[in-house]
């Protein structure tokens, strides 16, 4: 079971963990015992240049391929999880969709043999700034190729055709991932018989790029970032924890956070022994602590430069770069179904950016089903509020 | 004309300007040629707790006050702005309200007397953490008393007593402003006749919280902030930058940036050249370029510790603390007419908080105007489309 991803293709297992962990100089990243690799084609060609050798991507499975091979159902994650999106046998902690992906329930894995990968560019047992470079024995960090969207869906794609499937029932995205699909379809015609884009879009607006370029200013502009370059020990966790906190005050609603948080105070005043000038500016709202609750969950797990890497990419996906405009990439990825499913309380991808795209599949041709949701958990929404997610996808695969 | 403001309360002019570059650790503030001084009482006291000693509030005034001294309008301004809320002939450079102020317009000064301060804690003049503590000849920096926009109202109310004025014909204010006509009204029962409240709260959304805390974590964690200690040369550049940017992605809305930048490309490279490593991630869509010419802005003319001060006040204000309830706030109160004003696309103080505003205010015994707009300008609509804010407005006053 040991030896290179590259000779044994979908088969490597955990013992490729340490893999991540070789270059002194950065963390070392928990990658699940689930967790499976593919093998990338060598090298690995990225859509605005630049390739990858002994590339590979990590991912999890659950229920069987059948024998028709027409059963297959691949997940791309939104920006920050793993490809451990449920749990199973091999790793029975819950996954980030344990309420969607599993035997019984919408993404029934009692019928589909479900792919789940971790992206392209991320830091969870891919290939990204994080991993090692061969050529050198150290991690990639800045010399890692220049990630787009397109890669993500591609290195998907090589996954599942790793493991012998030639078509997809259906691929199935979130957030970042609700746009990997439409890279996926536009350059993959026919692969994906079915697309579900959830809270994506099919090219960022200035307001989200705003709101992403100053996460990525936030790390950029921290000192302990290192021009990239940062060690284990000491990480942006400044400009990580800053950037996370964005991240937060764009993940629910406003609504949401008035019903929850109100204006309790706050309970944690650890920030208060930081330094004599911050105890003059303690967290005072309840609201505070869980932005430092968050902020410190991710720091602890997220590689800055990847982060670096995907923000980047989702800023400059634009799904009419495919053809010219958003209806011929969609006419050339002759999708037969989709499904795009928005929350109108969501600020960071608006529900005027699905409805545009389930506009425009079905002006392409597609059978398409646009489903608009009052849900106030704004874009984290699929991850929360399962139910009338649960109910749209569980009957659009039925 | 020269001597303390405390001698010539509402006399003292622009010689005073050098006294916010006494200390030579802090960058000198330029103040406007038509801005006045207000000596507050000595001591000072303030809403939490705490005493200013030979304090002031900077002012402005346009217009002539009449023999019955009761044609006056208070006018309070945003976080961010100076008194210069219009041109005079002694400062005829624009102000931050052109449009808004002067002969003729809605806020008519041929028939009003129209002051507007500088809020306490600011560094327009008006005392606040980076004016000078007489008993030390230093700047106060975190020794500035704990500031309350109730502190802000009762600057701009000692502003208006010091002129003779015994009754105000209308308080106006918009963002913090908005707040601190509230405050103004709680506190000083019957002394404006009318109230304006635009695009304010009587108390803060855990989001706008949420926003404004990670504002000042961007400068609390900026090592150059120095626990308040910074000098002239070296100030928490990076973490005001940081906190503009954030502060401009919630004024104005998703809506008006698609309209204004979509996704054109940025044309100012200039932050290519800081590091080879930030050299990979320039901005690449002119909404960057906007968001550093803001965040640029910005950092030339404010105080670090005066910001963290001002938004900490905004977040911690809540109207209810005057009586309980916000009802029982505004029945103390006891205007006799209110106009309150929202923008619909405003994300960072909710239409919702403008709507309940006025339901109080009514409630309250006070007759009330609401008027909501579909400005699509968001939280600054009422800096940039005057128009239906000038409409609301003159017909109010008139």
């Amino acid at each position: 079971m040991s030896g290179s991803p590259r000779e044994q293709p979908g088969h490597a297992r955990s013992q490729e963990t340490s893999r991540a962990a070789v270059d002194p100089g950065l963390a070392e990243v928990t990658i699940g015992p689930a967790t499976k690799f593919a093998a990338l084609p060598d090298p690995f060609l990225f859509w605005r240049g630049g390739a990858l050798s002994e590339g590979r991507v990590a991912y999890e499975t659950w229920g069987a391929l059948n024998e028709a091979r027409d059963n297959a159902i691949l997940l791309f994650t939104g920006l920050s999880p793993s490809a451990h999106a449920a749990s199973s046998p091999a790793d029975p902690s819950p996954g980030w969709w344990e309420k969607m992906v599993g035997p019984g329930k919408a993404i029934d894995t009692d019928h589909y043999y479900v792919i789940c990968v971790n992206s392209l560019g991320s830091c969870f047992g891919s290939s990204g700034p994080a991993s090692i470079d061969p050529s050198t024995g150290l991690a990639y960090r800045l010399q890692f190729p220049d990630l787009s969207v397109e890669d993500i869906a591609r290195g998907g794609y090589e996954t599942v055709r790793s493991l012998g499937i030639r078509r997809l029932s259906a691929v199935i995205g979130a957030s970042l991932g609700g746009m990997v699909v439409l890279a996926f379809a536009a350059q993959f015609a026919g692969f994906a018989q079915r697309v579900v884009s959830i809270s994506g879009s099919a090219a960022a607006s200035p307001f989200a790029i705003a709101l992403r370029s100053t996460q990525r200013d936030a790390i950029l502009t921290d000192p302990d970032w290192q021009d990239g370059q940062y060690s284990g020990d000491i990480r942006p966790i400044t400009g990580m924890r800053l950037a996370r906190k964005l991240g937060t005050l764009t993940y629910r609603s406003a609504a949401e956070w008035k019903h929850r948080f109100g204006r309790r105070p706050a309970s944690d005043r650890h920030y208060e022994v930081l330094s004599p000038g911050r105890a003059h500016f303690p967290a005072e709202f309840a609201v505070q602590d869980y932005l430092n609750a968050q902020a410190d969950k991710f720091v602890s797990v997220f590689d800055p430069n990847c982060y670096l890497y995907l923000s980047r990419a989702i800023d400059r996906f634009d799904l009419s770069a495919h053809g010219g405009t958003m209806l011929s990439a969609l006419k050339r990825a002759g999708a037969e179904r989709a499904l795009i499913i928005g929350v109108e309380s969501d600020i960071l991808f608006s529900i005027n950016e699905q409805r545009s795209l389930a506009e425009a599949f079905q002006a392409a041709g597609t059978e398409t089903e646009f489903v608009p949701l009052a849900s106030l958990e704004g874009h984290d929404a699929f991850l929360v509020d399962i139910e009338p997610f649960a109910a749209a996808i569980g009957k659009f695969l039925a």
